[in-house]
């Protein structure tokens, strides 16, 4: 099973006038689901401290499957993909609490930062050996048909 | 040249444990970019009402080329990549308003949806006339290369 690494209700102000979640909402949850991740290898405030490194954001999409109203809880699931010695590609599902279904998925590809920098930089040590457990943790879990995508008109 | 759709500062709210813009906020950047475009398609307010017809983001992939800090003025401008009879195929590319830089760009699959069903319908035929004006209007105009990615490693 794939760890939880966000759960939230839907906040007021992120319903839009469609009276749901607003597209750049779900991504802001796939943002704290990555949070969730940093500290799952060591990444949280203190690995930061200690290791001078971050993650950023290079590249990500999102399918959007279903609305979500406010006040609605969800959980974020998140898979690694790959990775090499500077990066994570991982797979984000955002799903309801109550029943499990599917609301949207993000597919992203994150960088190691050296903060003193702001330049790619390998993985500490022990974020590596953090990373090899989760890849090996999940090893045989099916890949969503929402990756590799690539938008256009049917 | 591409209709600039939306223009703001970077908020304080927006700013992560980075020093920048978070993830998250560069895709509401361009939500509410897609509202600037829904104003120049009749599907504002106003126009909302008299359709009963809204826009639903299906699908949307994102590169974050630059960091934003706190408080500079970005603009975004909107390209039509294409359309059929419900759905815009759209790209937004987000720009310093200083020196044109640009910051992140984003492809997006829109869909005209009828809100008294809540299902995607043909858009109205104003609607329509006008997006026939805007695709007319940018003729010719380049497509960029982050049009079309895939996510993987390198």
């Amino acid at each position: 099973m794939l760890p939880v690494t966000y759960t939230t209700a839907v906040q007021a102000d992120w319903v839009d006038y469609n009276g749901h979640l607003r597209d750049a909402y779900y991504l802001l949850i796939c943002s704290f689901a990555t949070d969730g991740l940093m500290d799952l290898i060591g990444l949280d405030q203190a690995g930061r401290a200690r290791t001078g490194h971050t993650l950023y954001t290079l590249e990500c999409h999102l399918n959007f499957l279903a609305e979500v109203k406010l006040g609605v809880e969800v959980q974020v699931r998140t898979q690694l993909l790959g990775h090499d010695r500077k990066r994570l590609h991982i797979h984000h599902v955002v799903e309801r609490c109550d029943d499990g279904q599917i609301m949207a998925e993000s597919e992203q590809m994150l960088m190691n930062i050296d903060t003193a920098n702001g330049r790619s930089a390998p993985f500490d040590g022990e974020v590596a050996g953090r990373i090899a457990e989760l890849v090996e943790a999940q090893h045989g879990a099916p890949r969503s048909v929402y990756v590799g995508r690539v938008i256009g008109l049917p």
